[in-house]
């Protein structure tokens, strides 16, 4: 068993996204629009995490591959939205023209618009074994996630910060809007749909939110450290963006050591939490360490 | 009873917009930004036709009012986004300068996806009385209304259509997306949460339909013979932008006379629908000929 067990959710998720878009009567353009995105070959971790969750407290995860693909589709929006013009103004992502750049500004936005709506559609079509009222906690937590108090309250943070020192806490409170809420719903969810008492929901949001800023650490690193082949975005950005980062703040050496600490946290919550935790730690492990 | 009673819930719509974004705890510019579109002064005529469909259904409004502050924000975030540069570039919206005049594109493009998220957020914010598997399906009507495949789909059809001569037909399918749909939706969520049978509901999904298209056509006689003073915006600007209107494709008789038309049809379904159709009759009739 190791991280890469988690990943083997991708496929079908993967298959799953592109046939909620495939299937519908829309405008062509627009399908095209909301595929070049969702297939761009992210690593899919929100929903891998959701449905590994669900897997460690003994649930079958073909029944929530519907919440774990909108998760998935909101995370897609979010990036389009923020490649525009308007916002970071980034002509490549994932190291492919973005989608802006391939179909023009009004319908990459609409695309975003139309992804965002699609994720919550997807969510409310649930699995007969579901509970509905369960389900309609889940839904909500996914839109709190991804609001105006946490996802896109975490842009205009960042938009504000711009250009400006700040300091790590007003940086910490940046990211867990931009990146830590959209990591921990999936436990929100999982442990919602699997009826997991408060304190293991508890454990395995802790998971998320250790990895998920040492996700966001090591990503600073990267941006100095990183390969651009194997990152697939060119590097050096932050810093030529004058942008505040882990590593403008804190140095190399103190970042690296943060991410070393915020796993061992992250590997312990998850122990504590189930005894299924192997893939969890092992990807933890994993991503501290991350060159992609 | 006359379509004015229809209106009565707007006060109390409008303080429950405001309260869903005053007290999040989210950056102040955001919420700014999404309170100067809410409080824009709409007609709300959809969220009212939501209420006043439930209550012909003997239905006490105050229960979905939560459904009803959604889809009056899903109508919102599509103004700001359709205002932005890279869509109508449009600088006044209801007499005042729109959403990214006075905050920018970057936290309009926000306002707008933060207004999207948060209307499913308060779709799911259930009252008691509310049984939870109709809610989901309320919401998921609410998602497929906004979507790709309606609302989101019929912007990407306009943008398509724009500068070239269409067909009624193309016109139509556009409105149908752009407009129709969030307007019928408030007939399938009052008549899904009420519990209503498939005929009734077909017959308030019809009246919806008729005085949806009554409306859109009505507005293009007004962008050509209206009072800029009491509409709020220029009038003109469809034939200068060479946008595709009823006027164009029709002429002004033939276009007032499908609205008359639309009305009574739209009055017909919604006398043998409910008992209690006097204030919806009032309100077609009413629409068929306004100034504003």
């Amino acid at each position: 068993m190791s991280y890469k067990e988690i990943f083997s959710y991708k496929a079908l998720i993967e298959s799953e996204l592109e046939k909620r878009v495939v299937q519908r009567d829309a405008p062509e353009i627009l399908k095209k629009a909301m595929l070049y995105s969702l297939s761009a070959g992210g690593k899919r971790i929100r929903p891998c995490l959701m449905l590994e969750f669900y897997r460690c407290l003994g649930k079958n995860p073909d029944e929530i591959l519907n919440f774990a693909c909108a998760v998935e589709m909101i995370h897609t929006y979010s990036l389009i939205h923020d490649d525009l013009p308007c916002m970071d103004d980034d002509d490549m992502r994932r190291g492919k023209p973005s989608n802006h750049k391939v179909f023009g500004e009004d319908t990459a936005l609409l695309a975003g618009d139309a992804l965002l709506t699609l994720a919550f559609e997807t969510a409310c079509d649930i699995d007969e074994n579901i509970d509905a009222s369960r389900a309609l906690k889940a839904v909500k937590y996914i839109a709190d996630a991804s609001g105006l108090t946490k996802m896109v309250g975490g842009q205009v943070l960042d938009l504000q910060a711009e250009n400006k020192q700040i300091s790590i806490e007003e940086l910490e409170k940046i990211q867990e809007g931009k990146t830590a809420a959209l990591l921990k719903v999936n436990a929100f969810v999982a442990c919602t749909l699997a009826n997991a008492d408060k304190n293991t929901t508890k454990l395995f949001v802790d998971y998320c939110d250790c990895i998920g800023r040492a996700f966001q650490i090591r990503d600073d690193i990267l941006d100095v450290i990183g390969d651009e082949k194997s990152l697939g975005k060119p590097i050096g950005s932050d810093e030529q963006m004058n942008k505040n980062t882990y590593v403008s703040l804190l140095g190399l050496e103190k970042s690296q050591q943060l991410v070393d600490e915020l796993t061992d946290c992250a590997v312990k919550a998850i122990k504590k939490a189930t005894e299924n935790s192997e893939n969890l730690c092992s990807l933890a492990l994993k991503l501290a360490n991350r060159d992609f």
